[in-house]
């Protein structure tokens, strides 16, 4: 079938715009080609979920319960319904993606009110949560139950692990759960050299969104409960909140390849390494500054507003504040130098051009 | 990595459990393939998407609004959210996928009220209907807004065009929406010799969930709305839902080599064909009783309680109605000419070996 | 001022439409007058609201744990959203009120399905209840959490202490709660002969919808829990049900009366007294037949079709099955003997000049 | 019946912690006892309804469309229910009643999220406003479907009926619906000088929750649509919102006698001037410093933290600003000057006791 007047062009590219944007892992690809024979029981009853959720423990201990989900944010939304009540809140930062990228997602499904605090890096402090704290039992109030941390933050930055570690302490002496969203976890891990497990279980996590569709696989997330009896009625909320696949091997082998021979490191690496050179780029080009420490696979930075567009056209990315013309480039598992190099060329071309 | 004391085995099989158990077609995967080349936008702004949009719109009608979402159950619920404000109820079977197998979510996501309807066929008339109707305007009752047809039905069992026109016909003249559950509309209109369209936009329906999982794909369903003023904010219910998928291109291909080629139609008609065949030599082995008429790709059965389990051992499938020892034999559109011949010899062994 | 065209009379009369339709008893009304002094802290922390609760302990028991509400309907979704998670199931009779006539608010609010039993006395039984079980863990089906039965039902009938007490038994074994909508439970308590406590707290109740408005309040009902842990977040369901009064005293102060000096036995022996005068009356009338057992304030019989506008003209009352031509006639605590031979004449006289 | 052990006292005091802890009105208890005749139907469809239905349309305009309701937070999130659906977001000041006092009920009933504007009156502004467009269609993100509005604010200011026509106007130019959470709405109009008509249906507004409890009624709010197409289904929305009255007739009552006579005008007259007395006779004592503008019944200052608790000895009052040591003085229809008096010279002697 030839199909007229398509407005989209299919020639591949690499961007600046997002690791959404990003192709699937050739290993993942191969996984999902691999698991493809025969029947199999579907709904995760079956040998290539088993094998998966054996892999995951390997990586994040024995005592987690993992459950496949296909996106973020139903990850993050089916883990804040599984630790919450209707009348509880919920206590993140302000730029968290539950707070202002999922389209009121989690206040839909499970009726808590998100408390988004203000915060430059995305990440929130000890401080911070403690400051919400004081309505307990006052029947007018929502009730803090979670506290949600990004790692990394929509800003790129990270928590550490002292950090995490001491909010979990905090958080469990008052009755609050610690959640993560852990859509860009991995970029966060290989900043920091550290492992899943030391970044999560370790320091006292209880529910983690797993991210994997931004760091190379084709659609596959995964809610993890480090205590088994927060896991306990989650299939039932899984399956009401739309997120039971039936051929659940697909998503399984996904995240199993992310997990195996340290695919899910070497490609945070390279997108973490593929933001560093570019920002070390960037920096040298007069009219350009690096606008927020580059930590991980995002580099902030100022454009100036007359040439952006032009860039656009060679190297797609979006710009974070109009007012300020700061814009967010993202590398992703499959950046080459040669997208950073380009970048590079053409921004310099557009700035000199300009002056 | 080699992983110990798994219970499921990875040896490939076909079953009769379910067409949900069935690997992806061929032609399904090579289409993923071809699509992972580069970045392109995410969420559904990119040329594969596109391009599988106008395939639908090719197959059903110019005027369509597809959208596409991760399951069945959530093609169902967000189309009757598109529908429906809290205070309405939507009529259906009781058999319905929506209102027994989606462990709630329709009543979870939109508060509706579901009115299930007893059905030995699975099938609901017009004066079913009818008898639901009379509170208009009470304030204490739900208000009936939408009936929900399963075609072909959990019995695999049809819904001709003129059934369907007439339920539109009367269901418009009563203020009433008429959605379709199609997660098996192929085999439907496989069975009835009728296009895709002439069963659905040609009959009036005003919303369609239409299957794929179930017939071939990896895991892709779609919105389709009949009347685009229904679709106006259906991206922010998808959104709000959780069923925007980031790499939108990898649903979009399936769906699109799903209508190309008639692969739909192959894929049905041979299922079809097997559940005949199967049937037809079921009908011959004295201790076993073809409960209900097989228009579609499901076998209906009684087998004496004593032989399930051996049977079960060589070919998986389910008992439906323990009370009466009824089973459902699904075919898949891998489902082999050996699978059946097989399956009725051990059936026929077993029940011999009884006698 | 004067208002012109209003469609209603003010010309108070008596009706066998509803014990809605009563008016307020004068000891309630007392009472309101009574607290109606000075400034109290709003919300329930006040001297007569603590009273109030003290009275209900007496009455049902000190473990017993109230909670004030307006409505009915209100009384009822709370419990159940204490007592479930969204994907649970609620089992109870079709002719519920909750399942029929509340507008789907329990789905609404709660997002549970209820499983409505058909039953010709409203009453369930515990073989009703153990066929909806037996999908324990199946994630595609709501999972029963609640059984829910109307004391008396909406046919007027009566659980016995023994029938509750063996559902509570059945339904504690297999990790069900007891909610117990007793709307109209005085009447069932007086036609029984038995105490508020021993139709409830003594047969293993775990929440009860205590009415009053039906029985001679202005508008005031409770949520009792009979195990206070299950009480324990149960004001911030109240208050996100928006059900929390500010001037809370005047509804406890409301309930307080029915529960002093048998005010509630008085009024519902009343009005079990009417009906039963009013169903011996009508027995005698050639034409009309009692279609149901009367036990308490509910008279279930067949008028002749072409009778009843002339009978409504003098006493209003609701025809609740238009195919058998069946009505329901209502007393109240206000009915007075001179409006059961009111109506007798009536009626007599309407199928007499038929005849 | 004695009841032995409780804490509240039954002495009958005023204070200054709320308005909603005043008595009822008497001419308000009158009319409940008026009403109190006979049988009327159920549900609002009497004769007392009818009258005050016809008051409301007098006192707004025949084209407004009222309901009643019970409280305050049902009248705020019924109306924001038949305004939006669960993507849409609501804007509204950080300070509003519905977005930190009602325990979530917002969220939870309808979905949407609630953008709480930071504002030291309370009262927000169309550049506020502005500022929280720009995201049009944009999936991700809840789309803004409603202006809120609180007359008076939770600190006492009001909005000009300029400046609520300009809100209007540029709201409705972007597709926006303008709510009035007027719980004290008669303080903000008396304050002015102008009409309720004036200050609501003739600028614009969409829907209002009209007070009424804290002008001196037992327990009554309705919800005004000022476009009848908005009303449309309201009955549904607010029966299974919970909040369908059976005795209607009592609700109706209270509204109509709070807007005869002006008695609405009378009270919120009154309640203001003993605000501004208490206001004028506390700038007199050193040490205390009148914080906000006192515009209606509420007086904002700072009292030495020491001499806090030996004055609400004496007067309740509530501590609005733990920090800053600042509290909250309400006044009410029913303060007395020496209510005033009182208050001045405990504090004066509490104060001077000090130094």
């Amino acid at each position: 079938m030839r199909i007229e007047g398509l407005t989209h062009s299919p020639s591949p590219k690499h961007h600046f715009a997002s690791d959404n944007n990003s192709p699937v892992h050739a290993s993942v690809l191969d996984a999902i080609v691999s698991a493809n024979r025969g029947h199999t029981l579907a709904y995760g009853d079956d040998y290539y979920t088993e094998r998966a959720v054996a892999r995951i423990k390997q990586t994040f201990g024995a005592a987690c319960e993992p459950f496949f989900v296909f996106t973020g944010t139903s990850a993050n939304v089916l883990s804040l319904a599984a630790l919450t009540r209707s009348y509880h809140s919920v206590i993140c930062a302000e730029s968290a993606h539950l707070n202002g990228a999922e389209c009121g997602a989690p206040e839909k499904f499970t009726g808590v009110k998100l408390i988004g605090l203000r915060s430059d890096t995305g990440k929130i402090t000890v401080a911070d949560i403690e400051a919400c704290l004081g309505h307990e039992g006052d029947q007018h109030h929502n009730q803090p139950k979670v506290v949600s941390l990004t790692q990394a933050t929509d800003f790129g930055l990270c928590y550490t692990a002292d950090e995490i570690g001491a909010i979990s302490e905090f958080a469990h002496r008052h009755d609050l759960y610690v959640h993560m969203d852990g859509a860009r976890i991995y970029t966060a891990c290989a900043a920091l050299g550290r492992s899943l497990k030391a970044m999560t279980t370790d320091v006292g996590l209880d529910v983690l969104s797993l991210g994997g569709t931004k760091n190379g696989l084709l659609g596959a997330e995964a809610v993890l409960f480090f205590k088994p009896e927060l896991a306990r009625d989650f299939k039932h909320i899984r399956k009401q909140g739309m997120q039971l696949a039936s051929k659940m091997r697909f998503l399984a082998v996904q995240m199993e390849a992310l997990l195996s021979d340290d695919l899910w490191l070497t490609n945070a690496r390279h997108a973490n390494l593929m933001a560093k050179t570019l920002a070390a780029e960037l920096t040298r080009i007069p009219g350009i500054r690096i606008t927020r420490e580059v930590q991980t696979n995002m580099v902030y930075c100022t454009l100036p507003r007359q040439n952006i567009d032009v860039i656009r056209e060679a190297y797609l990315f979006y710009v974070f504040d109009e007012t300020q013309s700061e814009v967010r480039l993202v590398t992703s598992y499959d950046t080459t130098e040669a997208d950073v190099q380009g970048f590079v060329e053409v921004a310099t071309a557009a700035l000199a051009a300009e002056g």
